[in-house]
């Protein structure tokens, strides 16, 4: 457990130095854009989903699997664009973003690996399983905007 | 080849309505943050890739195989946000986005295919093939920016 998070934690690591090195040329307003763009297409394939999980609107099994997918791809985007340089563009972002990198891309992580998961139950056809996976995907949304978003 | 038209347009006007009563309660002003955000990622991905295809960054498989995957499900995610319920909204889509709707999808669907393609391609590996669908991915940018969107 240990290794693979230290394993994990250094793959995170690698990640950031690679995508800075990538973005060096990148003003932090655009950084800021482009993640604050991955935010509102999350929402966008997000908000259907939460609402078939809760019942608001009738679920769609292809619905889900096509969202599912976005998602996945979605849940990679932003996390490069919360880099040093952005830290006083004026954003939602709380300063522990920048202070807790450790903890926020941890938490970042989780998102990602919850929409993974949530593409591999969205093929099993079996909505109850779905709708539970959807719960974990809320799950790490919000623990997330709690820590490191400011209250909207 | 009429029929294969025929058959692709038919399938424009399906979607469209379905993505219409999926859309039924979104404000047009929300329709046009989430396209603009779409084109902002396509922008993100699509950046490096260009500056590697014109020789001004390093070519680098990796990066290409993951910005093309992104791009892929990008490519797929602005036109439901072209609703009629937005041609009054200040952006820079031209007027006939709306008017000529049948020639907005079907440029938008050049989009989808190259960015398709691209995945496939750049898993072979072969550079120059690489660089060459780069050019085409490209191409089908341009080809709809001309047409439908007020110069910048």
């Amino acid at each position: 457990m240990k290794k693979s998070l230290m394993a994990a934690g250094l793959a995170a690591v690698v990640t950031v130095l690679v995508s800075g090195a990538a973005l060096a040329q990148a003003k932090p307003e655009i950084l800021v854009k482009q993640r604050q763009s991955a935010m509102t297409l999350i929402g966008k394939y997000w908000g259907p989903m939460a609402g078939m999980m809760q019942g608001k609107i009738p679920y769609d099994a292809a619905v889900v699997q096509r969202n599912a997918g976005f998602l996945d791809n979605l849940s990679r985007m932003p996390w490069d664009g919360f880099h040093e340089s952005t830290r006083d563009v004026k954003s939602a972002a709380l300063p522990n973003v920048f202070t807790d990198q450790a903890k926020f891309r941890e938490a970042a992580s989780r998102l990602e690996n919850e929409a993974s998961r949530l593409v591999q139950v969205s093929r099993s056809g079996d909505e109850a399983a779905v709708k539970a996976q959807l719960g974990a995907v809320g799950k790490s949304c919000g623990g997330c905007h709690n820590d490191f978003r400011a209250k909207q």
